[in-house]
């Protein structure tokens, strides 16, 4: 770690752990559920984005290449949306060993029947059609999550109102554990839950999904924004130009909330549309021009860093060189704490 | 490493991997069950011992402090009896952070409802009163192992026919990778089952265990040894010295059979004390005279040791860094065989 490197032991500012497991690029809804924050957030906070590969695996250990190619996929998506590799740390999971040495000392403070009870887990098992078949590194993957907030000693967490859950099975590990040693070693987390709902998926289901196929990348060529925005679920009943449209679950206007400045605009062509004469065309084209505009700059600077891998790596590596050194700190503080072996210094 | 040590890429010699629970001192039980073996295999065998701290957390994990004292202890009975670290190298499992990262990676290929069927694990969940309570790590158990086994690339596994299922399950996940990758990153590994049976506690229970007391330690004193044999469960109907008395059970006779190095006369003993007229208090003396003769040098030596736990720790230190190497090497081959991302070199 550089003498210039703001640290944890010397950074005043609330420490804050995010990421994504690298399953694909990152898209539309990302931008607008996380994305944004974290470049917002990256001046106020000594923020640590995580590449969570090791995660990624636990349902995806059929296909570890996916996870592989997109961790520089993601990483060209964050650099492109403008998290700053001098203000935020963006590291690579699988090479934070300390992490999986916490995630294995806590699966010692979780019963397997506390790990079935979690509503995230309940509800991913059976998305995700497991049933009793669930790898076992699915199940215990709260216990990895609370090793990483916990390894960053991360205070705020963001997540969306579903994985709430996820941070109070680790509060409950580290309240286990600072119980069992008698003082505070773990700090526990807070959920940053996001004022901005989730941004729905082109066709109008609730989220936006690569595998859904109703998601617009953040690398999108301008013939891919078109199209999509083309696809976009209006109001079916909305047949003639003259008709009266529906603006609630209309994705249009969802989208025009969530991106177009011109909020008294927007407010106007919400009534227009709910008296009729307004055509779902003229929309499009606005909701279109709106979003090129936005996708531009990303995709050109996407580009351009996709040009360079061996840039985003070294940006990658001096990220987990850092994290490496924080967590592995971490690690010798529990171990310390709880009394385990170490060798005489 | 340096250039003499031996390694398994340069030693043609087969890889064994043993190792204890540091949970408490080891006894006579794991000297014939295992100890013995171990020092008789490290001449012609490549041979890991494995101080399972990380493993002893996942039911103590309530007490480490009794696990990091026992590092050391159990290190002091493996000198003492003769494992010679020049031969066999002794390791840490929660210093081989390679070991943590394999474990995480094989919980992947194996699902909760296969480790559940695990008939080692059944039981001892049962042994233990878990229920479902269980903790994760608990549960997790076979994939560390597993990981210990693959990491160190062993053949050959000493263990309890008891712990046999523990082998299978490790190769099933070595199979699940292989098939995968397409070729055979990972050995499989074979159970190497002990001819001697298990040693009886000296209450005559099946199992020697300390926390039975029925154990007598490798470090014990002669008093110690003097009590445990004078305790030592013989045939319960034989009363009076003419009385027939029975062997089968007798543990007397079995620890003459286990340590007594002249057969003929302890057959001639049998059938005298079966005919009556031979009193347990000649037997007891006898079995005793050959546990003062082969527990004295033991003792002795680990009383020497012990006065220099430096020295100990140094060469705990030297096999730790050996086996982090070989581990980590693992690992890595693992790693880019199902094609996991890593920064280019």
């Amino acid at each position: 770690m550089t003498a210039n490197t703001p640290t944890a032991k010397t950074d005043p500012r609330p420490v804050i752990l995010t990421g994504d497991r690298p399953t694909g690029p990152l898209h539309l809804g990302h931008f607008v559920g996380s994305l944004k924050s974290r470049v917002a957030l990256q001046d106020s906070h000594k923020q640590y984005v995580l590449l969570a590969d090791t995660q990624a695996m636990t349902d995806n250990a059929h296909d570890p290449d996916k996870v592989r190619r997109n961790v520089l996929e993601v990483a060209l998506d964050y650099l492109a949306v403008g998290i700053d590799p001098a203000k935020t740390t963006i590291t690579v999971q699988s090479h934070l060993p300390a992490l999986a040495e916490l995630t294995l000392m806590y699966l010692n403070f979780v019963t397997v029947a506390r790990l079935e009870r979690n509503p995230t887990i309940k509800e991913e098992i059976q998305a995700r059609g497991f049933g009793r078949d669930i790898p076992a590194g699915f199940l215990c993957y709260p216990a990895s999550q609370a090793a990483d907030i916990t390894g960053f000693k991360a205070v705020l967490v963001p997540v969306g109102e579903d994985q709430a859950p996820l941070i109070e099975q680790t509060n409950e590990i580290v309240r286990r554990i600072n119980h069992q040693v008698g003082r505070d070693v773990l700090p526990e987390a807070a959920a940053l839950i996001p004022k901005h709902g989730r941004l729905p998926g082109v066709d109008g289901k609730a989220k936006m999904s690569k595998s859904l196929g109703n998601a617009i990348p953040l690398g999108a060529s301008p013939e891919q924004i078109k199209e999509a925005v083309h696809r976009m679920y209006t109001d079916p009943n909305h047949l003639k130009v003259s008709d009266p449209g529906q603006v609630e679950g209309n994705v249009v206007f969802t989208y025009l909330d969530a991106f177009d400045p011109n909020v008294e605009e927007v407010t106007e062509l919400k009534d227009h549309y709910r008296r009729g004469g307004l055509g779902d065309m003229v929309l499009k084209r606005r909701v279109e021009g709106i979003l090129q505009e936005m996708l531009r700059p990303i995709r050109e600077r996407r580009e351009e860093l996709a040009k360079d891998p061996g840039y985003v790596f070294e940006i990658l590596r001096k990220g987990t060189a850092e994290a490496r050194e924080l967590t592995q700190q971490t690690l010798e503080e529990v171990r310390d704490a709880l009394g385990m072996f170490s060798f005489p210094r």
